[in-house]
């Protein structure tokens, strides 16, 4: 339930095309398909082999791309970025990717992820002279390949990488190159395709299934991969790597038609949905997921458990930017926003509640109530993850410390706190188990830090940015 | 699969408020929860006791209303509309509420339904020199009603209904009075509920949910509830009625929390898709249903089997009027717009495939040939309603004989045109029984005329739309 | 300096065309030329001998019509409407050229001027059952067009036209033809027009040269004019004519290279400067005009008076409606707005300032007191026309007795309160003879009612709209 | 002629203010009546002495700044600009003021004139890893501030400036200080004024009087003013200065309203005018100008010769960014578009048509012959400038050798071409004269290189941006 509560869920997508005349055109279609990542603004920008030429804007890809503008640009390469603010503020200067035109030619950056270091590096770069043009982090990786000493562009990405420190899939293009990096630890996901005899990318695999490609392989951590007219070459740019992959993409932010890894979204939600079945024994006559991200979790909760599956609750389609909120007297009246109870469904039962996780308890607390408004005699919550007791530094927008309730309370305290009859959460085992990874190591080379408080990387709390140091205590 | 075939899937839905200081506020959201049933236009029209003060437009309801704008509504009692183009043409001045001023006083109308004698009665007042506005078969009560020779506004209204034919839940408001009609045979559903005193009327409940409204009751056929500062006043203006509510309401068109005279939309779902279980043997792995209006079915479905229910198709929820279409080129090439297989679900399994009806067929065949690309061994499409052999006259936008495949082909001849393994609908009985209403007569109480020919009204060719008359042969 | 005195000022315009293949593109032209009569809103209704077809919206001309639309307006037919509104209220409806269809055909009007019998016959229509769907009183010309009992068309526009009093120029246009009336008094102007062998309408002559035409005649008073395919027809529809052109046409409303009857408008209007400056013997240093409709008369009296002639006053124009009004506290600072002195050119100067009229007093006080402010030594105030004592019911916004400041002051009142130094007025006669018409009578056939009251119709009190009533005492 | 002829006639226009709580408004209203100066981009940057905050975008000032937004540009210390793209291409990321942040604060940029050095500075800038985000000439002075090794901000701006080359009016704010630099020959206008205790700055003095400030005095070449909440302190950055204003502000650009080094734009056009009509001894019956820049040497030529000045030609006040053009065949069947003749002025009438300058001669013909089918028998052009024979290197955009009429022609072949019965130009010492100023010099400090080619400053061809490069031979 995290985008119920915080507006603001998910991190960004990113998709890149080599070698195909329509680059734009599947650009277009493939960030539509990854349009759940980030609605906050979106760009493309297309090679021609001569010259990079771009558009972007602030809102969706529905809204920042018109036929006609799509159509002007031509090239047979192209990257395109969805935004979701999670470093820097909004504004259509922080829209990517970031272009940078100069006499030697273009250079073109879509990101996504979070450097936790990229505060200390652009002091350092203004110290010297360079002038940032956005709050970005992604900005950073730009000035650093300008002022590395290498001469070719590969060489001058790769020393730049060397200094980044965090999350990050990067797509960097040029005139006659296109770029994909991963971090060392993969935190986030990247995926190479193929569309007949063209290279694609993309930050989730849903996006092949689009634009007609056929997946080839994940992009692995420490990776970076080259696409120019000599075809596609690839090297690690560090042999330092540990695999950890953000456990919030299977939870919560990825499509359920996406596989990340090799395990398909949808499966590995209705598995944790099972998993959570079994390690709880709650009397009740319907099972309900809290729509959108977990209706798989709930269908495997019920078919584990036998409780039939039930539409209890039901999201208004149309709530977007331009919805008038109710003001504060009609919502006391009982004026409702995007999710309505269905009371022909919950009047007089026994409801157990399914959602994928619980951040402030706000809307946990809403719903809850809403449900019993509506009749339910019971409304017992089931959270198909573990308790979120740590900030994300990597991307994810999980609320500081403070606002963590699971950070300060214990499941009782909160289950007390949101009104339900009884709460449970899945276990930390249940949850790998769940997901079904058969990677060694104690996570199956998944970040479980929000979880478990154990980071992959070092985290510098002086040089974060001011929103982010109150994340760290 | 009604809607994803036609682009044109609904009929219009109304909503009105008396009694209540924030009438235009309250009618927002319950026209935002019916927003379902038209995307074309809104408008919403207030009466303060002295005049009548509207504002109306083309697009969705967050499009058309603006804070300020609405802000400026004030009045005790609003009604309101989302307009589905059922008959007349688009443009703003067909947009609903239809509001008329003149020196004794303003008429508002909002309409929902089809009136089947709209084209002669309008032939017969131009010929006596009145002028009509729009195309709209709405602005014919208006004219009725304005060259009534009777007094009373009530007996004004009554004597112009009495000269429409078809399907019509009418919303009539003077500066004074709300009028409530419904058709004789009650085809469109509406209903009656309360808010703290005031009282307010929706074509579907889940507007009361929204609204923090109490259900009261359906209104009922041949019914005029006039609500004024004297109270709440109802009255039959005929006597003639015979219930027959639209059985696509329940199958198709309204929302799943929604009630229809006592009945849950869900609910009825998903129980025609247990009794399509029932009434088939298919073998199988997984149950699928086709996003959004067929979910319930199919989780009957896979209830009722024991078939793991699984979601094999997306829906991409960002498409709007804005997406930009692929070229046929890309379309080729495997791009994709609103539906995405689920690879990692369909992969090599049996698949189930459940939908709510087959209109034309293309989709259905375009969803078959998708599942089967993405590696789905058999597909088996099995349909939660019969064969729609015949148009529908009263606002349901089921095309022509000629486009509907059932009116000419044989269910092989149909399974064999989407390239299905195979290919079931419910049977008549089973629709009936699944729906579960517990009224007399062969259908208990609805219009099954699409599915049997039976029409409750006459039908009159030669005074029909031009549209409409290509339906009838 | 009525228009900076009120915001409106001006009537509207009309043009239309019949027999050229790009009759939309024409009218657009025309219309654009026009464009000062009207900022409101505009229309065009194109006919291509099968069906009528419109588009209208509320701005300037380039801001309702683009290239796409325009092109869609395919006919050999067209009428079209710039907007000022003078009767009726704001709003799209009350755009015209009005457009009303039925079954037996379309109907589409457009009018300048104002009827004062409006109200009473739209009373009366109302009672028989009729619907208006606007404010303006072109609205009633339709119904009693369509309620006439004779079946050609030409005959009902005749007899509707036997109803009408007060100022009107129609175009009346249907599939087949194109109808153009002026009142008995030819209060507005109207001429007719050639493009090769197409004719064409409008309301100034300025409209020929911009769309290339050649002037063939005045429109007459009480004449109606058919275009059809069988050519060029014409009649007049009552004798009781009397010629009483509008004056303010030469002194403030037409543009200055159009032609009234024969008569060039900067001509006339700098004859009315040189005939002020032979009025007067005023010393001064220069003689400077209120731009932009005072140039003219200011010109001439700089001629006549051997005064030389500077620009002691500039207009910026880029004031529209988004410009941001500056707040009390700036304006008292000395934010100026639509007009700054020129303090270059007045300062230490006796200057003579040449405005067309004085409405309410105001902007003649400000320019005063902002001409001093810039260093004149003395400020003479000459107005080329007489002292404006009676209001217009013809379709001109000169406000109400109780606005027009002459007609509760002597002219010294007035000097004193503008702040002159001294006040002239053109006299009656020598507005007459400025104009320089040859025709018979006392006025020379143009209608001085707001100067003389002597108004060449009967007026209405008890029929007239609201805000007309407080026009008359 | 110039503006009608390319279509983009004007440089920029710069206003700031230091010291008053309305900053921005007052900017909002300076940048308002510099408009004339450029409409492709403006905005504003304000400082409230802890951050600056900026508001820019592509249209006119009343497009880009509404109410609200400006209403949020809270400080004391504004800075504005609007565009003409002199040198750099469009678009928002190169309107004006440029605005950069960093650790140690904000800096803005506004900007009048050319560098003829900027490409030259670039280059080696970008060899260095600096990234330039705009096109524009300005960030070359943003990066130099940046990479100087000063501490104080007015010791890195001084040692900026050295390095420039060309025409500049540069106005630098920080969160502190508000910098205004002019460049050693002073090409640009830029003067200083008061509004109460508060400083104000703008390119031309009609800003003044609209905002309601007293003109203080001209900022001199090569002269540093710092504001700040010291005070206002001046300095020279360089005594190798030599004035050279540009002769065109004089006869085109400027309003007429303005005062340049103390001489009234109107009064020096008017000279020019009479010093024209002393040179030639034409017959005629009527002088017209050219609307609107050579309206005023018209009436001096007028006022000169004896002959009467007349509105023989009217410009279209409506004709915007969304006129539509007329297609070539209605252009070719007299479809006009800015500019009308005034057929009851210039019929049967030898014409003396006077206009400021000839660029191209296509205008020039487009008129005479306009002229010429209105009736006109002699059209006489008289021109009140030189033949321009040379581009212009400092911001003011007058084509490149090839387009320039008089670069390759006589006199007698451009009277020719245009089709005029005579041509004459001003004298270059007639020029001089004309405008009146009294410094020493064979051009009393005027920049005269376009008639003369004798440039004030070096020109480097090789470091030219490409436009500029086809400027020279």
């Amino acid at each position: 339930m995290l985008a119920e509560l915080k507006g603001l869920n998910e991190e960004c997508g990113i998709f890149g095309v080599w070698g195909h005349e329509k680059a734009a055109q599947l650009t277009y279609y493939g960030l539509h398909s990854l349009q759940h990542r980030g609605q906050e603004g979106t760009g493309i920008v297309v090679s021609d082999g001569h010259a990079l030429q771009g558009l972007k804007g602030e809102g969706l890809v529905t809204e920042v791309f018109k036929q006609d503008k799509l159509d002007e640009l031509n090239g047979h390469a192209a990257i395109g970025h969805v935004r979701y603010a999670t470093a820097g503020g909004g504004g259509y200067e922080n829209v990517q990717p970031l272009l940078f035109n100069s006499q030697e030619g273009g250079l073109a950056l879509a990101h996504n992820g979070n450097l936790v270091n990229a505060n200390a590096l652009k002091h350092q770069l203004e110290r010297q002279g360079s002038i940032f043009q956005t709050s970005s982090d992604t900005e950073v990786l730009a000035h650093l390949i300008k002022r590395s000493g290498y001469i070719s562009m590969k060489e001058r990405v790769k020393n730049a990488l060397s200094m980044l420190k965090g999350a990050y899939a990067f797509l960097v293009m040029t005139e006659t190159e296109l770029m994909i990096a991963l971090d060392p630890n993969g935190l986030r996901p990247l995926s190479i395709g193929m569309i007949g005899d063209a290279y694609c990318v993309a930050s989730e695999t849903c996006a092949f299934d689009v634009v007609g490609a056929e997946f080839i392989r994940d992009v692995q951590p420490g990776e970076l991969i080259t696409l120019s007219d000599e075809g596609i070459q690839s090297e690690p740019f560090t042999f330092s790597t540990q695999k950890a992959i953000c456990t919030m993409e299977y939870i919560y932010f990825s499509r359920p038609d996406s596989n990340i890894h090799g395990i398909n979204i949808h499966t590995a939600r209705k598995n944790l949905g099972k998993r959570l079945a079994m390690e709880t024994q709650i009397e009740a006559d319907v099972v309900t997921g809290v729509p959108d991200s977990s209706i798989s979790a709930a269908i495997g909760y019920a078919e584990a458990s036998g409780i039939p599956y039930e539409l209890g609750l039901i999201k208004n389609r149309y709530v977007g930017r331009t919805f008038i909120q109710p003001s504060q007297a009609l919502r006391e009246q009982g004026v409702k926003m995007k999710l309505s109870p269905v009371r022909g469904v919950v009047e007089g039962k026994r409801v157990i509640m399914v959602d994928d996780s619980i951040v402030r308890g706000t809307t946990s607390r809403r719903i809850v109530s809403m449900l019993k408004a509506a009749g339910a005699k019971e409304v017992h919550v089931c959270i198909s993850s573990p308790p979120i007791k740590n900030p994300c530094y990597y991307g994810i927008d999980t609320s500081t410390h403070e606002e963590l309730i699971a950070s300060a309370h214990s499941v009782e305290q909160i289950r007390d706190i949101i009104g339900a009859d009884s709460l449970t959460f899945l276990s930390v085992e249940g949850t790998i188990a769940g997901i079904g990874r058969k990677e060694e190591g104690e996570t199956c080379g998944q970040c479980m830090a929000c979880f478990t408080g154990k980071y992959p990387t070092e985290i510098y709390p002086d040089t974060l940015l001011p929103h982010e140091k109150e994340l760290v205590r």
